[in-house]
């Protein structure tokens, strides 16, 4: 599916999310919703539905919705399914690995930090090391691609570890969900969270956790939270398909059309394939002007692209991004803890051609700032 | 401001939201937005400053946004804004009063109910006894207008006696903020709640807190939760316009048209005149009819209004909803824990003259089920 592209004002977003959406999509906010009307209710019930199929799971899961952004599922699915004395260990090569940490810490529920190398994915077996030498966690949490870095995190062989080890998985897959092939049938795992407005470019304003329906009803009285209990939001959504506290109703209308533009692409295949072909066109033309990725492409999720900072001392991040902002595209800065570097997103309702414009883009604004070697600084260059 | 109708197959939302929005608010939630990008800043800031206008708040406020419903940011208000180890003396009169006692149940915190009938004000001379019978609570919380009922509870009055005894209020204006007169400087209070989708007529996905910033300061750590953490929430506005989690940018865009719209229509004044024209039609119309109302007119707030169900046998809420429905119109059920009844609501995108469309299809569905007496029925009917 090519993304039309309208002539408007708007810069095209290269970010992990919000992102650009389909002008469809946000066209089904055009109506309100009674959010207990049975309309409403079958929408609700229609995207519950599609997003267990698009986890591959089975009769044994459930999927809970809930308002706000990825990160307050996140600490909902943690506050809930893990036990107030539960141990949770966290598995970190970045910054959302290390969110999960401060989740624990302000929950004040017990936890270990297994943290690696950002520019590394996650060692299967160290992890599984660390699961022999720590005995109290019953839960480990994982990011499946960990945007800080745009890593893709051996999900497969971790959740295998886990498993075979006996613990439960907390997987966030917030910036995979929807474009990188995961299986909740197949993959080991307690729950999966993830949002609305990555992959499955919907827009921001709802996030869900896929859980197995055992872990959600083992949960009651766990969570230390009304609005954050994904128990009782989900036994409210059994019971009658109401949610407990007023939806995001224009929200959940865009996440349902989005969801139907995701099918009739090929699902998470034919998403992945579009986002591969534009990570692969962004690489390439990058590096044509002389910059270099982070990662080796074998480890690159084709989610979001971080470059180092060229070594150049005329280039500043500010003026990078205001050059491109000028020209029509939105990208976002860097946030490993080492080295200088910014990022590019190939996520959202843009394709490998409005790639090769942003690189246009990229050229002219490189000639602009007179960058002439745009290669990575040397270790400990400011 | 007279509504425009649109002539769609969209029932029109006599609820107490999510309600009818205008055409042109949902119509700003057709752009993308970066989330990290200086034009959605300036509009996240443009609607913080003029929340404090409607709320009327000096240099000594700010406003806190938060993904959510209305119940996330006043859990996110209870357990920032009161300690730890502080209570909560709740004054309930209806659902949303006893709502605020589940949070402190789940978040821990020490709390007391004074709890009084359903069908009538909060006494404010009974809240100066109770308060000093009660010295060991140090914040109080009271709902503006309780929509379980409709009544508008004596606000000022409850302010001054909690001011008086030196205690700390915390005000749920939910249902309330921008139709109902509400001075947070001359209202002695310490944070004031409220959310997008009421009288401000916006979508819902976002809700805030206008607090006292000397409060506000004071409150660091005292969250036990990461994503309804009021303080950090706040912080991070203030340091840089950012939100610390993905914002609902286009619930926010959409917001911000709505609050352009609130001040062209002269602001809390005319949007209240608007409302209460709304509710003397409706309520004159339907006793006209024979029905009802819960509350003597002087309890009654402009939002939404119970009926009493109908004495005759005939009637049944299910079939008496769908008439309605059939007609364009979404009522709705009644919430009094005592008398069986129905809710009709007059905020949104609507006037009088949508009002008395909704009179003729209420005449038209007594006439299909036959009701020969609405009125009231007896104590201890079925």
């Amino acid at each position: 599916m090519k993304p039309e592209r309208e002539r408007t004002d708007e810069p095209l977003l290269l970010t992990p999310g919000p992102l650009t959406t389909s002008r469809a999509t946000r066209e089904a906010m055009l109506r309100d919703w009674g959010s207990r009307d049975e309309a409403f209710l079958a929408l609700s019930e229609r995207v519950r539905k599609r997003l267990l199929e698009i986890a591959g799971a089975g009769q044994e899961h459930a999927c809970v919705l809930l308002q706000g952004s990825g990160t307050f599922a996140l600490e909902a699915a943690v506050g809930t399914l893990v036990p107030r004395d539960g141990k949770l260990l966290i598995l970190a090569n970045g910054t959302y690995g290390r969110r999960m940490a401060r989740i624990c810490e302000r929950l004040g529920r017990p936890f270990a930090l297994h943290e690696t190398p950002e520019e590394q994915p996650l060692d299967p077996a160290a992890v599984a090391g660390r699961l022999d030498a720590d005995a109290t966690a019953g839960h480990v949490a994982v990011v499946h691609c960990e945007t800080t870095s745009g890593v893709a995190n051996p999900l497969e062989a971790i959740a295998t570890a886990v498993a075979r080890s006996g613990r439960r998985l907390i997987v966030d897959a917030m910036s995979s969900f929807g474009a990188l092939p995961l299986s909740a049938s197949e993959t080991p795992c307690e729950a999966i969270v993830a949002s609305a407005n990555k992959c499955l470019e919907g827009v921001p304003g709802v996030a869900f956790v896929i859980a197995r329906q055992e872990a959600l009803r083992a949960s009651e009285g766990n969570a230390a939270s009304l609005a954050l209990d994904l128990h009782d939001q989900w036994s409210a959504l059994e019971a009658n398909g109401q949610w407990r506290f007023t939806p995001p109703t224009h929200v959940m209308a865009a996440l349902d059309h989005a969801l139907a533009e995701h099918a009739a692409e090929g699902g998470v295949a034919g998403r992945g394939a579009r986002y591969a072909a534009s990570c692969r066109r962004l690489v390439g033309g990058m590096r044509k002007l002389g910059f270099e990725t982070l990662l080796p492409d074998a480890w690159q999720a084709p989610i979001i692209v971080t470059f180092h900072a060229p070594e150049d001392p005329r280039f500043a991040f500010g003026a990078f991004y205001q050059g491109m902002r000028r020209r029509g595209f939105v990208i976002y800065p860097g946030k490993l803890t080492r080295a200088p570097s910014f990022r590019i997103g190939v996520i959202g309702h843009l394709d490998e051609h409005d790639v090769a414009r942003a690189l246009e883009a990229v050229a002219e604004v490189v000639a602009e700032l007179g960058l002439e070697r745009c290669g990575r600084a040397p270790e400990g260059a400011p």
